[in-house]
């Protein structure tokens, strides 16, 4: 088996790294040295830790299971409650830490990087839109309410997905999930 | 006039820092420099960076104008109403930036340090209590569903705000706070 790239193995570092220890703190020789590469090949395949922090990004999305909003074989409303089961569960297997990559950066680097800042409002976009289509498909099929706009719906509840990722981290119980279930799930999203 | 003392000067500082820059990004010498103290002094004061970044939050949360959740003079909804948006003005005068320092340390450095973990799960708290209070006297006054549990609905407002402040950080416009405004007060918080 061939062995991975280099990039490759740079960008798991920084994405692991990213995570777990916040954007500032961790630094380009960290995650050099996670890697296993000198710190000077960094800059062969990245043109600054902000482009390391998109390509962390892009990594990190691929593993939240986005494909479930648009799987047909499900009822929309279902489909929304299976994503956000999914990203629960990881929270959970990780104690509550760690929280959302994309909160995370949002909450520490959108305000001091126009290009980190850039790639979370379009992920956050992206993201609204799949959760927007799921609900325009349940109000179709009356089991969400038609009163709702499903584009200013879904922006509510994935702002308040990651807030809910903000509160269980800060108490390290599972209490702001329930909340998110609860309200999101038997309030909002009924018919 | 007396000269403030050394302690309120970093404090200040402090806050200024965490606030702007985050708190892994804000050394203690960039924060006392800014105090325009010497460094050394800083351990006369505090114990720790934590110390200092739960002085922080205090005086954070002084400026957050919780008086008006209690104050008995609007009918309870309203005074929820005028708490977000008295914080959403903070946010838009800011032009978006810095967000709630509250969510800021949840999602930067709640993992890290049990100092300020604890101290953020404890302001939360005390911010959903709050908040539950005026929606129980609104559910006495008839004006939010009986069927709605005060607490759990308390704890998701304040979590949906958390992430509202998140996503209006990334997108640098105020979709965020609109779709909050809409979904808390026009679908939730109603008889």
């Amino acid at each position: 088996m061939a062995r991975r790239s280099m990039r490759a193995e740079i960008s798991d570092a920084a994405l692991e790294r990213f995570h777990t220890r916040g954007y500032s703190a961790a630094g380009v020789k960290d995650i050099t040295d996670a890697a296993g590469v000198p710190k000077g090949s960094f800059y062969n395949h990245f043109a600054s830790k902000e482009a390391m922090g998109v390509e962390a990004l892009h990594r990190y999305a691929a593993t939240q299971r986005f494909a479930v909003l648009a799987d047909d074989s499900l009822p929309p409303v279902e489909r929304i409650r299976r994503h956000f089961t999914f990203l629960r569960a990881q929270q959970e297997e990780r104690g509550y830490t760690r929280g959302c990559l994309y909160g995370n950066f949002a909450a520490e680097i959108a305000d001091h990087s126009e290009l980190i800042r850039a790639e979370l409002a379009a992920g956050f976009d992206e993201w609204v839109a799949g959760i927007a289509e799921a609900i325009i498909q349940a109000q179709r099929a009356g089991t969400v309410r038609a009163t709702l706009d499903p584009a200013v719906t879904a922006r509510f509840i994935l702002n308040a997905w990651e807030g809910t990722l903000l509160g269980a981290r800060a108490a390290r119980t599972g209490e702001s999930f329930d909340a998110f279930f609860q309200l999101v799930f038997e309030v909002l999203l009924t018919a």
